[in-house]
């Protein structure tokens, strides 16, 4: 007999999947290519961090720790968040988790139930809409262009008219970099109580910005499930840790929640999450190199055909509206790749409508690699006369 | 506006985590808790593979890696099933997760739609009705006992008459460690196959038995999706490593749905999982001293009044009748940590009907303790008259 596959596992792959493959073919054949496509910073976990962990690894035991992380940790969170934002969020509402992608999967289970309907921006990252509709949530997409900087303001909410149950709003966003100024989440985070909408805040790319700092939602609603990451500002991609802050009524279910999911972070991790959030200096060196990476793309890029630049206010990515060159986003990141050896990812991730005339700059990489790229993109477009 | 909670968020928390408390309240107090509830192991990373990770912290940039797993440790655990079972399962379909957890998380989502019905046992592990919930699947408990060695057989299921979509079979057993022999295994993958039920086969205590070795369900048919983890025989608990064996015809949605839902396991614990795969010498100490602390308790605890005792074949837990002491097993527990300093975990984490009147020991930790926590409780039955 043949057994079914769950039609709700038929997620679609990342797309930039597929230009990662073909980048990783071109390197094999001796070809080098600049990873423009990366998502991910191009250090690891802070020296500082580092060395301090290695010792651990030889005399702790590192097994489970409790569900919502280990204290210290928690406390330190607690701390950033009174630094940071002057805001007072006590360590008994910080749910430590395996990546933002965990924490996710508990908002997403814990906020809403089988049939809502949640807002969220395209463009915009995936994972967002496949994880709701894998957990049978209805993502009602708002299509968002450089009139509303490319985030949903309470206008675009109330011009849409859609009955909704939760709002994500990520700032600074992903693909774009917008960030959303403070009255803005202000007047998102008031629109979403009175209307009795959920609010989702993804921070991830917090401490990453070339303004002025973006607000944490945290520090304005208690009704707001607020998610970070070790990921970007800590550079921790693959240590796989992440938090968020839950409203005081949501903490408790969160928590047998997470017992049952994840049972908890991975120990080591968490310990170098704890002693990254110490390593100031060499985090803000990492912010240093992306800003220069994005002064030197905003230099070169136009001169190369890419003049349409979503404002970068934060993050490590440029999206560039390409529609002058293609309408297959998708076909012209190959044959940027082909042709030149950037690899680039397609806006179609972000954007199954729009994203077809979009490219994603990502400047988490080498600065040398920038200019490498600038140089070579500007060559090609002289090179095609466009 | 008050926001909701989920209904599906409200899953309730591991009765165990309450004697936790109490015993590290016992423990702040100065008073020595001897630790039979905990389900992990009392070591830590084998020696051997913390000295080979500990260089790798500081050289490598250890970011995300690909959904699937490191290339080397999917060859390594294919490697694994040919060694230890004689089957030939091929890298590409093994999934490299972040603990057993992810695991179960992409086999209920990939097998299961929403409304489908899942059978298991009761005794068993309780997240797995606690996240089949949690994701709109029915779980459909079959109550076993001494007469089917705690497991759910074949005539089980043909007896109950239940129609099913999947069947969750754990051997050895958590709480109970009963193995499935491999005829048995046989007749349940065939039954299944026949019926058009998905198998789900958790392995996760393979490699602690006492006795034959345990069957995989990976050598007896490609329809079942098996699942393992480096927590236990590994004793790796805080590192968050697992792995799936899926269906051909799965391995592709189930990638996709890690993408989105997980990104990767823990770059770092990959490579502690491919080191420890190397300690053979080592992780058969652990189980050495398994075997010690079993025929210990086996030895001592039917002196205090514990004789009626699951088959151990496997794992690291006795799984106790104690009907004749009470029939409120967490009142139970209670007592018996408050009255002789041992933790232990109230059957009815794992089974909400029978529960009442078990008890599992656990004896993950050092012989000295089970020795200590024997004596204990040969003078509490004394004392008590039981």
């Amino acid at each position: 007999m043949v057994l079914k596959v769950a039609a709700r596992a038929k997620v679609p792959p990342f797309i930039v999947m597929d230009v990662m493959s073909q980048a990783a073919a071109r390197e094999a054949a001796g070809e080098r290519v600049l990873h423009l496509e990366v998502g991910q910073p191009g250090t690891g976990l802070p020296r500082g961090a580092a060395e301090r962990l290695a010792a651990l690894i030889e005399t702790e035991r590192l097994g489970y720790t409790v569900a919502l992380g280990i204290p210290e940790l928690r406390a330190r969170i607690s701390r950033h968040y009174r630094e940071a934002h002057g805001a007072d969020v006590p360590p008994e509402r910080i749910l430590v988790t395996t990546g933002s992608s965990a924490a996710f999967q508990l908002a997403f289970l814990g906020a809403f139930a089988a049939g809502d309907r949640v807002g969220l921006a395209a463009p915009g990252y995936p994972a967002y809409r496949h994880i709701l509709k894998a957990l049978g949530v209805e993502p009602v997409i708002f299509p968002v262009g450089a009139d509303s900087r490319y985030q949903p303001t309470v206008p675009v909410l109330e011009a849409a008219g859609e009955r909704l149950d939760g709002l994500i709003v990520a700032s600074p966003s992903n693909p774009t970099g917008t960030v959303v100024p403070p009255d803005e989440m202000r007047a998102l985070a008031a629109h979403c109580e009175r209307e009795g909408i959920r609010l989702i805040s993804d921070e991830i790319y917090h401490g990453i910005v070339y303004g002025e700092p973006a607000v944490s939602a945290a520090g304005l609603t208690e009704t707001a499930i607020v998610i970070n990451s070790f990921s970007k500002y800590y550079s921790m991609t693959g240590w796989r840790l992440g938090w968020l802050v839950a409203p005081p009524d949501m903490i408790r279910p969160l928590e047998c929640l997470a017992q049952n999911m994840f049972i908890s972070a991975p120990t080591l991790s968490q310990y170098a999450g704890l002693f990254a959030m110490d390593c100031e200096d060499e985090l803000q060196a990492n912010v240093a190199r992306y800003a220069a990476n994005r002064a030197l793309l905003l230099e070169h890029l136009p001169a190369a055909g890419f003049d349409r630049l979503a404002p970068a206010d934060g993050a490590f990515y440029l999206y560039a509206d390409v529609s002058r060159q293609t309408n297959d986003s998708q076909d012209f990141c190959r044959r940027m790749l082909m042709e030149t050896g950037v690899a680039t990812t397609p806006g179609l991730d972000f954007d199954a409508e729009q994203g077809c005339r979009f490219v994603r700059f990502s400047f988490a990489g080498a600065t040398e690699d920038m200019a490498e790229a600038a140089k070579r993109l500007k060559a090609w477009s002289a090179a095609s006369g466009s």
